[in-house]
């Protein structure tokens, strides 16, 4: 019998609805590489819903590819990107970043998230240094919402962050991979028009909340970086895809009737099912999360008994031999599974 | 009314077989980045069409992704890629092959096609020059297959670049991003176990010819590459799909049943009866491409009424005023609009 | 017994005046990286000979260093550096442009010079092109006064350069590694003070007049280029020397009283003695150059009696046997060697 | 009154010795690029220093550019180096080793020294992590020795690192910018021949003893690493320096009766009592180090009352308001200096 499996959510295809808009626009004859109608459409309900009619959008296949080219794009050759130790850039890009030139600075998080006062100390010390004409120029912070692992920026926190990067002269960009998670979380107080309003740039994550792959990025002052040259950079970098409707078409799906809502909400609905089925068996967590991913410390023998049936990712050993593991759910999680795995973790 | 479009091979979606595919798996679960059972499948069958059972074959969404990853892994920091001047990688990819670090060395090609003699005479030169520690060291030859102008190698034409190319210690890249036009052409004498025979590294293009996206690399001979890092790299190049069996499971259509050899063909047909009709109508030629892509000169009169009801790509403006332009055909396009497009030709 | 050397303008040490200087500044303690009174007089110093005293003057140690540092600061990632095909940064440099993410865009020179109709044409071209979002985008263009063949552009030249470079939007950047030579060659009407007027960057070469080492870069009109990270980017390409004050030193005694001028008239001088030698004899050039490269063109015989004691560079053999070879000269050519070789030639 | 200067080890010209020697063969004609009699007695003597008569030896100008070209050479593009988090590499070359496209890992060190038991944890954690394929593999440990922080390896510390690397598969590479003020120290037991023994590579600084630049890049066992494209990626990176006998000579004058060890020693021997006079003074130091670099701890009264007369680097501010400052002797420091900071220092 297979597993059921916990591990990403990027482990199905995509939302009937995306695949359903693939299908029936598939012989449509359209221009390459996003000059036609569906990315027309789909910039338009991106903006709306950022409530930036002048914003500037642009698709990409994954969240590498975009995460490597904004930055190559918006930083000086000497200058680096500031991110948190657990970003996602530092950690699991395979040094895509570096790969262009680009250091990226490392700060420590606070439950994987950015602090505007480590900022401004970094910054500080940084500006106060004799020496720092030699050191690689911060000229960008790298944020990602919802974090690697979990938790969410408020309005508040992300407000400083943005208060300290215009003090320091840094952009501020945010990762949306999971961005529908965040949006949608029980409490959360940020939703894409609070991120147009505090980012010099941003991305919707598609890939792991109903498309089958796609990120679209989001400048919402064009005016005040240049984006002349995106299109070229972004070939550069292989991430312009030639068929490029294939990006509009599933934003499309996703956002003209809230799709890309109800598949985070979901998501985020499933986890906390998961989450209080741990709570109520007394199982710790690694971290408090509110959204799609769970992080629970499982002694051995529980772990053994939960690998029976489910797979999940292994995250974190700890010292006294318990392991922190991740169970990840999305748009596709079925109340089925989580059912068999709360039956589960209840028998523990 | 809507033109007819004969601008690219890439204007429509997927093959149905493909998209079938995509919608009865959709809600499979299954581990990311191609360790799952539809990419495993899909090698199987490639490394079946190339009669290399031990090849390594690798699956990337895009042509500039594959182009730039395989370069960059293959090639030393100080080594350059020999392509002909009209190579895909020198003109048309924005400079991605330069942006990993490599300097692309151009050699003139006839009618888009290297030669091995003019490999030959460029490294014969370049070993006796006592300055050349002091430049670019050749370290791969890049070829097109089918070429940008639509063109062929024979077997006969390749194994002399392979020998010259073993001659010198060089690399021998194919890039089939059109391979399907080319292999089913009338009179190609190269299938994918000629290129295997003769190859270090080559790629099987699925955008171009049923898929939604996809190329397949291909290393025949894999204990003579170091590809313990080659997923590493292809993820730092932002090539690594989360759901990597979107990419095993269109491969896995296109060539559990032939489909790639018969989409393939299918343009070829449609292109042969454009063609025809060219030449019926007493109107040249750029260049004689037997695949896909058509390349007819014509008076400004002929142009401005073809453009009337199809669009296809102004190619290459002539000094005499006429243009040459390219017409493309796909495993997509219909009877009916090459009919049109025969009529309207018949009547220019 | 040695032969006498015409390889190169950097075949023996430096001008007595800059070791002088070096000698007895050797104990004065200084700060490092340039931040001396020793540069800062040699700033002054270029910043009258240039007639701009807002220009932004910096040191490097050598020519690769100083072009490839130059044209990384002034591109963004998609730009490339248009160069004829026999630009140093083309051929010689290792590729090093392209290490650093910028494709060398060639267009045919005539003599080793750009002309500004080639230059108009290919830019007219490239705007025409519908595809040229998928294309490098040309930022910059880089000409060599005096060239790498030792020919000059007039002031008209290179001020129609400027011209199309305005109208394109492209930066002009000068190597000025034999700068020395063609500014005091007969007939020359381009000073330091014509370079600062037309060129957004221009460099004045030490290494090949009368430096141990050494370039000194010039932006004349620092407010139109981003010049705050200019330092950052010098260390970071490995370029900012640690004993900063030897650059200083050395343009110091190389501007202080005409030293600069006097080294390269001299060069020129025992070259045109050189010229007129195979001149009288008969000896044809591959190229007129009035600066301090000569390229006569030997038969085998010629060459075979020349080299028994003399050394100079093989530069281009010929279809018919004949060999073009290059004599350089420099401040260090003495008289005497001079006068053995004009002997030698007279006995050919 | 000019202020006596401490502030580093590269604030004056070089040895007498050295400039001498540079004199008297100025007007010697010798071919570039290091392709003469001066690089290749060097060599050899670099090689007899080494007891290693097969090794390959380079000269490259500075530190940054020889750190940079040595890492880029030995990595692949997916891999990064280790260093301590206080490495040159990391803090002061302005993400030059990031420029080449390679991350710069970094572990905490003791007192500034890499330990092998942290290499050992890193790689056993990464071997066993799941996602590593997504991570940047590790290629190289780089150790500075002297440490930035003036501390050093023993034999028996650097030769388990030596360890640890073979069991992971890793190089180690030695910054030795400051080799001369470690081999000399008291205590020391590695000296050149140890760590052509322990090494992949390491270099031999001149910069910061006695030269006027320059460092000697010595790969003990040239068999075991791909030597043969060295060259041109030192001219790519702008390390190769056109009058390559300066750096040929200098090394001459260093290494041919030991003026290497006694411009060392003197440097220590300087540093030791100011040393002394701070320990007499009950003043504490940041670390204990036994060579030419000194980290006082000051109050703000002791360190305005030295600022008076000596300047030196402020270092790293206490949160006591009490700051870590450096003194740097090198070859040059006087008696006559130290002896009026030691009598300020008693007299504080």
């Amino acid at each position: 019998m297979n597993k059921i499996k916990f591990e990403t959510d990027y482990q199905e295809g995509a939302s009937p609805e995306v695949l359903r808009l693939l299908t029936v626009t598939n012989l449509e004859q359209t221009s390459g590489y996003g000059d036609d109608v569906h990315c027309q459409r789909a910039k338009s309900l991106i903006r709306k819903e950022a409530d930036k009619p002048d914003s500037a959008v642009y698709f990409m296949a994954g969240g590498t590819q975009t995460n490597t080219t904004v930055i190559k794009h918006l930083l000086t050759p000497c200058e680096g990107v500031i991110s948190v130790s657990t970003g996602h850039i530092n950690v699991h890009e395979s040094g895509a970043i570096e790969s262009t030139g680009h250091k990226v600075i490392t700060l420590e998080g606070v439950d994987g998230l950015m602090t505007a006062e480590s900022i401004r100390e970094y910054m500080t010390a940084f500006n106060a240094d004799p020496t720092n004409e030699h050191m690689v120029q911060p000229g960008m912070v790298y944020v990602s919402y919802s974090s690697e692992l979990g938790t969410l920026y408020t309005k508040k926190g992300l407000a400083e962050i943005k208060s300290v990067c215009e003090d320091f002269g840094l952009k501020l960009f945010v990762d949306g991979a999971r961005l529908g998670a965040a949006v949608t979380a029980e409490g959360s107080d940020i939703d894409i028009k609070t991120l147009a309003e505090l980012c010099d740039v941003f991305y919707i994550g598609g890939t792991k909340n109903g498309a089958l792959f796609g990120e679209a990025v989001v400048f919402p002052k064009p005016e005040t970086v240049n984006l002349r040259q995106f299109t070229t950079i972004i070939k550069q970098q292989g991430g312009l895809l030639a068929k490029g409707r294939l990006l509009g078409l599933q934003f499309e799906a996703l956002f003209e009737d809230g799709l890309y809502y109800r598949n985070a909400k979901h998501a985020n609905t499933q986890a906390m099912k998961i989450k209080q089925a741990f709570n109520e068996k007394g199982i710790p967590f690694l971290i408090d999360s509110p959204t799609n991913q769970q992080f629970p410390i499982l002694t051995s023998e529980q772990n053994d008994e939960l690998s029976k049936n489910f797979s999940y990712e292994s995250w974190q050993p700890l010292e006294d031999g318990r392991v922190a593991v991740r169970f990840c759910t999305s748009w596709a999680t079925a109340d089925e599974s989580v059912d068999k795995l709360v039956q589960s973790i209840k028998q523990l």
